[in-house]
């Protein structure tokens, strides 16, 4: 495995690398969910290639830019087991050279659930991927169904720019209990831990009662909240369920692909967390 | 020659073509302008590829899209005449899909000068060259530099967004009495055709001001100023001379390459030119 810490270094070796390239890019801290990223660009792909850069641009001020959790050892390690060729972790000046101004907006989808909540998360986001889809090139890039609207943003943005990329989204991974891995699990205390199983068992209630005909949007959410609520830790950001390629939210009976999905803080930490039924 | 209507096809002949590849996106109703930009990537690379799209999202209400000129077997016939292998005509559905909502804008450089008389233009030149990047992907592509701050802020997109494009800059080709060519020129009386001729006439009275050891920036756009002013038919929208990188306008002597630039209305035609001084 080859690690680049410069833009040259990453383009000459990918240069050299045999396609179809698969890309993996990520902030660090790496989990199963990550792995299982690289494991399908490896099944994929002659060449898998990962990255680290924890991306200034998506974080607000005072959000946890400066304490989100780095472990570059454990990370390298981690890739290297699950088979990836060549890793890149850019500096900060070489991905944002000194005076860049430059910054990819995807309007619609990015004004409502994470990008509400969070004001320029996404242009962030869509601006690092853009970068990084430059700088490697790659034949398909991998992410996370966890991160439901940014699988949304990047695919949007992708098809509207032209962009030669395919993006593949791939299933949640899950602790044992159900919580979706998540490298900001670690900020939760042992009780905040316990009552965020409530999350996933929420949403797999809602699945249920979809499987059994439930097609009123209000219903369905209403089922996840009080499942959320009887939680007293759990503070609730949003429970969603909107039409899965638009955002929109639904009022009308569910009759297209539909993304169930939910925001709950416990402390400082939110997690999220999403489902997508089909009728 | 090969003409492409469809990215599909663009790309599947630009797969088989010989690096490196040289790009001019236009907008169609070539002039010889175009054409020595054509001429250049003809001596710089294997493969020339062309584009003809005029675009919708650099026009505001109430601007020249309808009634922009048109010609495209003219157009094919001097592409071909000129050296280019391969010409991208694509359909406007193409490079904006429908429920297409992703913008790129570069800050600062693109809220003055042509950016502040024409809101949104920029964001609509930095799209669509990254679309037609996308499409093509050319090792260089070349602009002219007659539209000066387009060729700033492309080069600016270019840099920001680390794409693997070297962006080439050419010189202004002008008329044998000196107005820069310009596909808007045919929109010119032939009394506003005469007195346009001030526009680079009042350039080169700069640069022999500049070259004789002016420095001041109020005494140099006092001169073009007035020379544009003796032309009845003039309206001067600006008269700027402003740092060549930052485009912020200069107060003080200059002591960096600066860009003296200027657009002028003949009825409802804009005209621009532009010079650039090095001390």
């Amino acid at each position: 495995m080859f690690v680049a810490r410069t833009v040259a270094e990453l383009r000459a070796a990918r240069h050299e690398a045999p396609g179809p390239i698969g890309f993996v890019p990520t902030m660090g801290y790496l989990h199963q969910g990550h792995m299982s990223l690289v494991q399908a660009a490896r099944i994929d792909c002659a060449t898998v290639v990962a990255s680290i850069f924890v991306n200034p641009t998506q974080f607000a001020t005072g959000e946890d830019f400066e304490r989100y959790p780095r472990n570059e050892t454990n990370d390298l390690a981690l890739l290297e087991a699950n088979g990836a060729d060549l890793v890149l972790l850019p500096g900060v000046e070489e991905v944002y050279t000194p005076g860049d101004t430059t910054r990819i907006r995807v309007d619609a989808l990015t004004e409502v659930l994470e990008g509400a909540r969070r004001p320029g998360h996404f242009i962030g986001v869509a601006t690092v991927v853009a970068k990084l889809f430059h700088i490697v090139q790659p034949d398909r890039a991998y992410f996370g169904q966890k991160d439901a609207q940014q699988l949304v943003v990047i695919r949007r943005m992708t098809r509207d720019l032209l962009l030669p990329v395919e993006v593949v989204g791939c299933p949640t991974v899950r602790e044992p209990d159900g919580l979706a891995c998540s490298s900001r699990n670690v900020y939760l205390t042992p009780e905040q831990r316990q009552q965020a199983v409530a999350l996933s068992q929420s949403l797999r209630a809602a699945e249920a009662a979809f499987a059994d005909g439930v097609r009123d949007p209000h219903t369905l959410r209403r089922l996840v909240r009080e499942r959320i609520e009887a939680q007293p830790l759990a503070a609730i950001d949003y429970i969603s369920l909107a039409d899965a390629s638009t955002l929109w939210e639904l009022n009308a009976d569910i009759e297209a692909s539909a993304l169930l999905s939910l925001a709950v803080g416990f402390g400082n930490t939110h997690l999220l967390d999403n489902t997508t039924l089909v009728p």
